[in-house]
């Protein structure tokens, strides 16, 4: 029997309160509303914005709230006005949607979406400004319009690509945000040439996956930079063939790294969010030709600083959100890319935990282990 | 008779001391060494940057000097190695040069050559270091390698741009520096989409060739910003569609192109040398998509500062040097643009004087009348 149009009872981790483990719960699911999709989430992965929007440090706190982001899942119902999503589609959903009807959705090179970017601060859905989760009748707040650490969430149509049925969401869940921003910063923004070299600055999933992308796109070398040396052990699986500590050296890397290279890197890849990594990953790169691409979340007043002549010798600095990918018009390709064993996602996935025990995937990412902990929900 | 490998007596424009009026003197040019040719200058013009050299304030002093960068020519003869010019053959002589050979000159993308990039403060040849112009015996240095402020001079090889015959030299002499800079700065590096928005910062020479770049390639609105509001007049022969003079505004310039343009314009080009133009220009541009190119010389301290979220918006910054264009491999295409009526070079052409009067140039562009001097060295 369908439930289509009715409040669904399922288990969903819970945050109450900033920083306190999740707690799993029954939840009311409502019905989706107008271009909603309500969806059965299989399996879902930590990503460190979940943990700083739960640890609220620096972020708005909004609770009680259901966190998660990277997911994969299935269409449970639709609601009004949805024509291109329909129960049984197996879908991952994504902090920033498509309204395919924006400027920017209808730009070739943006994926900005107007209506539908990132909103860390939304609790509810945007239809009707009111979150389709509650417990006891007390509301509880969505997280980036995602919410997936429940059994089953209701997203705005336009933040759900719809996959292959065939693709393992146990493995592609992973593509719903981390990997895809890695991989799509050096393949859609930095685009190395075959036989360039790369330089990636952090090498956690992001930078991994960056460097998964300099791999693919056949780069001669890849140069990693950490302030952390345990992850350079893990990053030769990811194709890095040199390693830099900026601690190791005196100079600042970006001479450390151009020394290396006779000038710079062809192209650099920054996912660290420091600022003062940003820099070095401008000024690494060769004049004439050099591109360094930002992915990483800076702190609220950093300063981008540099000599206006590093420019003028030909150089580019671009930034990245989600890899340029737009969320339902290229997500699919990049999981038939996985299909075609083009992209490897396995090695990412370094744990994984059956629902009842999501905590520990919290544990796992704040002691810096692994890179992505799948979270079984059916288990 | 030719006079090849003899040294020709012929007049020069020589600047004994920074900021006196030049001095028509007769020279000594000595035959082209390894790898040089010896062209005969029939058309030069005024260039800011011999200014700044000859007033010689920030910079290095180096007299006596020959200075004049932009010109067209016939080479007279060619020295030992030289295979791809020949005497009779019409060229531009260029301040940045191209070897063919180097790893800029080997890439695609850049045109920053390694062995004769600008060099501001060489005064010799680079063959043996020395000067081909003297006067009883006593050397005069060159500038940037062309010195064409005289009836013959001496360039590497790799810095004459070989051009159809049939271009008219008294116009097309404006390529060699200026206008290919601005031109190219629009065309080969913002590439506006026809019917996308330019704005362009500073209506000097360089960016009223910027300007023209915008409307070759169909730009529907070219936004022009100057501090000084006489250059609005002469902009709308360039294109210029509407302007904006920031002392006009309280708010900063880019937020008044921003609320011009529903959030920004799409590329932009700053041809002003201003720090402070040079982060507007950036930040006027659209997110998402938007494309900034720096243009101007900075002051030697000069820092370029901006919020890093501003890049991660999917905003691009890139600087050019002459517009990217390689001097020997691309003038002779735009000279054909030229040709083919498909670029306007008259117009920014405003003042024509003897040699004999050369000095009127200057006074001409340190008033700030007109865009273009041209020197008619027969006459
Ligand atoms: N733009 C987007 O769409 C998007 C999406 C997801 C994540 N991100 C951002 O990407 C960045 C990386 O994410 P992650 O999950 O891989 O983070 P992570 O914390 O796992 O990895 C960051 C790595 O950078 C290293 N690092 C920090 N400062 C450094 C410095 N100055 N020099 C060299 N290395 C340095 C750390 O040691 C760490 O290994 C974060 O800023 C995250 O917010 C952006
Ligand atoms: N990159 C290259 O290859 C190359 C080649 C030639 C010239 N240039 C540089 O291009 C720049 C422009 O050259 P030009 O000959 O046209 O100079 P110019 O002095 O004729 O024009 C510059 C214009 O910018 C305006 N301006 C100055 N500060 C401004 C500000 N903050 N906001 C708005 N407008 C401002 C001035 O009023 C002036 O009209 C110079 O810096 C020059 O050195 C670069
Ligand atoms: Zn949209
Ligand atoms: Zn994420
Ligand atoms: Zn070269
Ligand atoms: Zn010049």
């Amino acid at each position: 029997m369908s439930n289509a149009g009715q409040v669904i009872k399922c288990k969903a981790a819970v945050a109450w309160e900033a920083g306190k483990p999740l707690s799993i719960e029954e939840v009311e699911v409502a019905p989706p509303q107008k271009h909603e999709v309500r969806v059965k989430i299989l399996f879902t992965s930590l990503c460190h914005t979940d943990v700083y929007f739960w640890e609220a440090k620096g972020q708005n706190p909004l609770f009680p709230r259901i966190f998660g982001h990277e997911a994969g899942g299935v269409v449970e119902s639709v609601g009004e006005g949805v024509t291109d999503l329909k129960p049984g589609d197996h879908v991952l959903p994504i902090f920033t949607g498509e309204c395919k009807e924006c400027p920017h959705c209808l730009s070739e090179e943006s994926n900005m979406c107007d209506l539908l970017r990132i909103n860390t601060d939304r609790g509810g859905m945007i239809h009707d400004g009111k979150p389709r989760f509650s417990k006891d009748g007390k509301a509880i707040y969505h997280f980036l319009g995602t919410s997936t650490f429940s059994e089953y969430t209701v997203l705005h149509a336009g933040q759900v690509a719809k996959i292959n049925p065939e693709a393992p969401l146990d493995k592609v869940c992973v593509l719903s945000c981390g990997m895809s921003t890695g991989f799509g910063a050096t393949v859609n923004v930095a685009k190395p040439k075959k036989g360039q070299s790369v330089a990636v600055f952090g090498l956690g999933a992001v930078g991994l996956a960056a460097a998964e992308g300099a791999r693919v796109s056949g780069a001669s070398r890849i140069i990693g930079i950490d302030l952390n040396p345990n992850r350079f052990e893990e990053a030769k699986k990811f194709g890095c063939t040199e390693f830099v500590n900026p601690k190791d050296h005196d100079k600042p890397v970006q001479e450390v790294i151009a020394a290396m290279t006779g000038g710079g890197v062809d192209r650099s890849v920054e996912c660290t969010g420091s600022i003062q990594a940003m820099i070095s990953a401008f000024e690494c790169v060769h004049d004439g030709w050099g591109v360094a691409v930002l992915v990483g979340v800076p702190s609220k007043d950093d300063a981008f600083k540099t000599s206006p002549v590093n420019f003028l010798n030909e150089r580019t600095l671009k930034g990245t959100f989600f890899g340029n990918y737009k969320p339902r018009s290229d997500i699919p390709g990049v999981v038939e890319k996985y299909m075609k064993k083009e992209l490897e996602l396995d090695k990412f996935i370094t744990h994984s935990v059956p629902f009842a025990e999501i905590n520990k995937a919290f544990d796992y990412m704040l002691a810096g282990e692994g890179l992505r902990c799948v979270v079984r929900m059916d288990a």
